[in-house]
């Protein structure tokens, strides 16, 4: 492992947050990672939802998945997770910048088996709705043997927060542009019910819960 | 160039779209890119601010950005650009889902010089607030010295797009779980102008044709 890349924060260091809560609490409102890794020579990334359990980050992906593999095998890799806050329009080109928060976890992922495979894929279903495990029937062993679940330990890493206000200097500030901020955020809409539900079956909490 | 992985995708050919239009669409409507690169012998993966600018995707940063640098030297790149557009509830864990656009592109970055440098920046700030370059000084040379705008041909890529309904099987369809999709999108809000903006400057169109 002397290959990890040193996580300490190469610029802007006032943006970068050493506090393990901020970290879950950003794992834990995202929805999907980018996971990096090097594939048949080729540094790819690899798109997927991701899931906080615990002091660990679970991903799933197919037994077939060509990225996925090496990642099962214990790959070196990282895994980014950003949410965009806002757009901070300062005076200058130079000042602009995102709100954002984002982690880069590194390290190697194991494969889950047996029962913790089944706790982590419940565990991923409930980061994506919370309570929707226990609303549906339980994996298969078909499902289960074509999937592969894998879990990163959460302990190395960096998190980046930036939510200021624009830093225009102040001979910027005098003049004539203005300066603010447009926030975001993701959204959730009302949960839209699948044509094949049959009538009487009613929208579940976890879906209205989430979808406001 | 022969380590660039082959793009096909590997599963799931449904969802591959091969359309050059749907592509420009993703990358004009994100905010936000993810680059992989090998740096200190690890995979890691940049959060960064992208624009598309005709056939070629832009990214920038400061010249002191250790990950940066790299990757104007012209190392090997991915960057992933990925929209979450919903949650799908499938009656199992199986057939759950995401809906997401996510496009990666591979390649190596050039990095701007002179006038295309300026332009680049143009179209970074352009691409978060169209229109927002036209309201703000013009970059100083010191401002143009410090930092770094790449720019990537968009030539070899994939794109998938998830956007079915769940497809369940018949046995888990006639059972009592319900089924159906929470969409998800980026919502901007209305802007907010800095503590330090002088009376009587307006919120200007750019800002309010984004931020609804």
């Amino acid at each position: 492992m002397d290959a990890v890349p040193r996580t300490a924060l190469s610029r802007l260091p006032e943006s970068g947050v050493d506090d393990l809560d901020a970290l879950h609490s950003l794992l834990d409102e995202a929805k999907v990672g980018h996971i990096g890794l090097m594939a048949d020579g080729f540094p790819v990334v690899i798109p997927t939802a991701i899931v906080r359990s615990g002091d660990t980050l679970l991903a799933h992906g197919s037994t077939g998945s060509r990225w996925m593999r090496p990642l099962a095998d214990g790959a070196d890799a990282s895994v980014a997770v950003t949410l965009l806050d806002g757009i901070v329009l300062a005076r200058s080109a130079f000042e602009s910048n995102l709100h954002y928060r984002s982690a880069v976890l590194f390290g190697r992922f194991v494969a889950l088996d047996g029962e913790a495979k089944s706790a982590g894929l419940d565990a991923l279903i409930d980061g994506l709705v919370p309570g929707r495990s226990g609303e549906i029937r339980r994996s298969s062993k078909r499902e289960l043997a074509a999937t592969l679940v894998l879990e990163l330990p959460i302990d190395r890493w960096s998190l980046k927060v930036s939510s200021s206000w624009p830093t225009d200097a102040q001979e910027d500030v005098v003049g004539d542009a203005w300066a603010g901020l447009i926030p975001a955020r993701i959204e959730y809409g009302r949960p839209l019910t699948a044509p094949e539900v049959r009538d009487g079956i009613p929208i579940p909490d976890s879906a209205t819960a989430l979808g406001r």
